[in-house]
C-alpha cells in the first residue's frame, strides 16, 4: 500500500532538491482558543475537530537551516549542538527527512526559542512551523502558506496554526487524504487582545499531548460528545473575533477548555493536567468576573493558566496575577516576521 | 390531567388514614457508589440512570412522628422548633402532605441527625427515608421496603436508597409512571469495607444538587454521554461487590465520580463543586495508589473527598488523612434499625 504520508509529500515538493541555501525563519507559538483534542487519522495527524488560536507575536521559535558544509546534518537548540541520537534532534532530522526523500542533502539545523523557559509555553508548534518555513526556504521552495501549514502538521499538529500571526482558524477537514485540512488566518486584528500566562507548573513530567489524546478518546466514556461541540465552540469563537465580542469569545473560550479537560477527567484512569494551584487560579479568575473585571481563562495539557482579558483590563490583572507573563499578541513583530536568506 | 403523583399516593396508600400513633424511626446516610446525576422526569423524580450506594451504618436521621396534640403541625429539627414558615418545616409538611392528601391530621415531626455536622455528608437521604419510615409506621401502613422506597424518592432522589443498610441498587426503571424505579438491598455484606471522609469544606453555598442536575441537563455537551455510561458503571460495581474485587469497585467507583464531576465542569456557565483543596485529597489519593495503598476517591455535590479503602489499610489511611471520618457501614447498627413504636 502507497505510504500516504509520502504521497503528500510527493505531490507538493519536486522530485529533485537544489542544494540548500542558508535560510532564517521565525514562526510564533500559539495558544488555541477553541481547542483542538483527538485525531481522526494518526498517521496524516488529521484532527477530529477545528481549532482556533492566538498566535504569540514574539513568542515563538526563529530556525536556521543550510548546507552542512561538513556533509553531516546537525542540530543545535538554543546554542547547544544536540547528540544525533537525541529525542530532539531525531524528531527534527526525521521532520527533514519527508522533505528529502532519501537524497543526501546534509543540513545543519539550528533553533533558538524566544519564549522564556518559565512560562511553560509548549514550543513544538512554533518549532515545527520555523522548522518548516526554514527548510522550505533552503531549498527555495515556492510554497505557499496553505502548504507550508499542511508541512507544519507532520511534525505537529498545533504547529499548523503557528504558520500565522493573529487568529488563526485549523480546519479539520473531511478528506481522508488531509487535503482540505488546513489553517488559515483570520483577517481580524484586535490591538486590545491580551493574554496572560500564569505559571503554576513548569517541570515537564506531564504526559505529551499526543498520548493523552489518544487515552482520551480511546479510553473517555465523554469523549465521544467532544468533537461536534468543539466544532460549533470554534464556529462560535471565529463569529466572537469577527464581531470584537469578547464576552462571548471569553466565555466560550473557557468553556471549551474546561470541556477538553472534563473530557481527559473522565479517562481511565484519570488524565488530570491541572494541579491544585491551577484551580486556584481559576477561583481567582471567576471572582474577578464577579466583581465586574471581563478576564477568562484557557488551559491546554499542562497545569499553567492563561487568561484573557482587554488592555483597560491590564492594571487589575497585574494585580491579580504579580507572576503572569503579559502577551500583546498585535503588537509589532515585523522583525521576526521577516523570513531572510 | 390527573397529577401522576397524586396517582401514585392513591395507589399505594388507603383511602382514609387513621389517626397517627407514635412512632419512631431511623435511616442511614448512604453514599453513592455509582453516581446519579440528572432526572428523566421531575415530577416523579425518575433518574436518567441507576445509582448504587453504601449506606452509612449509625450515621444517619432519626425521625419520631405522632400526632400533634394542640391541632398544629409542628416540627423539630435537632432539638429546636422551627417556625412552619422555614423551608426545612415547609418541605418535611409538603412530604407529610403526600400522605395526608387534604386530611386534617396535624402532626409533629422531630428529627435528629446523627451526622456530625463537621463532615460536611448531606441529611435529606436519611433524611426523608426516616420520615418516611416515621409516617407510615404512626399512620400503621402496612407498605413493603419497595414501597418506601418509592415513597422516600419524592422527597430526594437518593433517599429511596437509603431505606436500607448495607449496598443498595436503585434501578432506574424504564416506565413512564416510575413503577419500576425502585431501589434494593444488595445481600452482600463486606465486613472490611470502610469509608474515610476528608473534610474540604463545610459552609453550605453549594449549588443543590437538584439545581445542579437540572443545569448539568440542559448546558453540559458532554452529559449526553453520561447515562449510558453511569448505567454501565452500576452494574460494573454491583458485579465488583458479588466478588468482592476491591480494585475494580474503587477503580470504577472513582471514575464515575470524575466522570460525574467533568459532566458538570462542562457545563456553560461551570458547576464546580471541588476546591483547590479537594484536588489536593485526590492527588494524596493517587500517589498513595502508586506506592500501594488501594485507596479511591468519590466525590459527591460539594467539595469533600471519601476515600474507600480496606480496614487492612487503615493506618496508612488515618496517617494520609488525620482529620478524616472513619465509617464502617457494616458495623453493629441494630440499635439504629429497630422501628419502634
Amino acid at each position: 500500500m502507497p505510504d500516504p504520508v509520502q504521497i503528500f509529500f510527493d505531490s507538493v515538493l519536486p522530485n529533485k532538491l537544489p542544494r540548500p541555501e542558508s535560510y532564517e525563519a521565525y514562526s510564533p507559538s500559539n495558544i488555541a482558543l477553541a481547542k483542538y483534542w483527538g485525531k481522526r487519522d494518526q498517521t496524516l495527524n488529521l484532527p477530529l475537530n477545528s481549532s482556533l488560536s492566538i498566535s504569540l507575536g514574539h513568542l515563538g521559535s526563529k530556525t536556521h537551516v543550510s548546507s552542512a558544509t561538513d556533509g553531516v546534518d546537525g542540530v543545535w537548540f538554543d546554542g547547544d549542538k544536540l547528540p544525533n541520537q537525541s529525542r530532539f534532534a531525531q524528531k527534527v532530522l526525521a521532520f527533514a527527512d519527508l522533505f528529502r526523500r532519501g537524497q543526501n542533502l546534509p543540513l545543519h539545523i539550528v533553533t533558538k526559542n524566544t519564549i522564556p523557559t518559565a512560562s511553560g509555553l509548549a514550543s513544538s508548534a512554533s518549532g515545527f512551523a520555523a522548522l518548516t518555513r526554514a527548510i522550505s526556504g533552503a531549498f527555495k521552495l515556492a510554497l505557499s502558506d496553505a502548504q507550508l501549514s499542511m508541512i507544519s502538521r507532520f511534525g505537529s499538529g498545533s504547529a499548523s496554526r503557528s504558520i500565522w500571526h493573529g487568529f488563526v482558524c485549523w480546519d479539520r477537514g473531511v478528506r481522508d487524504d488531509g487535503t482540505d485540512c488546513v489553517a488559515r488566518q483570520l483577517p481580524h486584528h484586535w490591538p486590545g487582545f491580551r493574554i496572560a500566562v500564569i505559571p503554576v507548573d513548569t517541570d515537564l513530567k506531564s504526559v505529551p499531548s499526543s498520548d493523552g489524546m489518544r487515552h482520551t478518546v480511546a479510553t473517555s466514556p465523554l469523549f465521544e460528545a467532544w468533537p461536534e461541540h468543539a466544532e460549533a465552540d470554534c464556529i462560535r469563537v471565529e463569529a466572537a473575533v469577527l464581531a470584537r465580542d469578547f464576552t462571548v469569545l471569553g466565555e466560550t473560550v473557557e468553556a471549551n477548555a474546561l470541556a477538553m479537560h472534563a473530557t481527559m477527567l473522565a479517562s481511565r484512569p484519570v488524565l488530570n493536567y491541572l494541579q491544585p494551584a491551577s484551580w486556584t487560579c481559576l477561583e481567582t479568575i471567576w471572582n474577578a468576573r464577579k466583581a465586574g473585571i471581563e478576564a477568562y481563562a484557557t488551559m491546554d495539557a499542562g497545569a499553567n493558566i492563561k487568561v484573557l482579558f482587554l488592555e483597560t483590563n491590564r492594571t487589575q490583572i497585574e494585580t491579580l496575577f504579580p507572576q503572569g507573563l503579559i502577551i500583546d499578541p498585535f503588537a509589532d513583530h515585523t522583525q521576526e516576521c521577516e523570513f531572510s536568506k
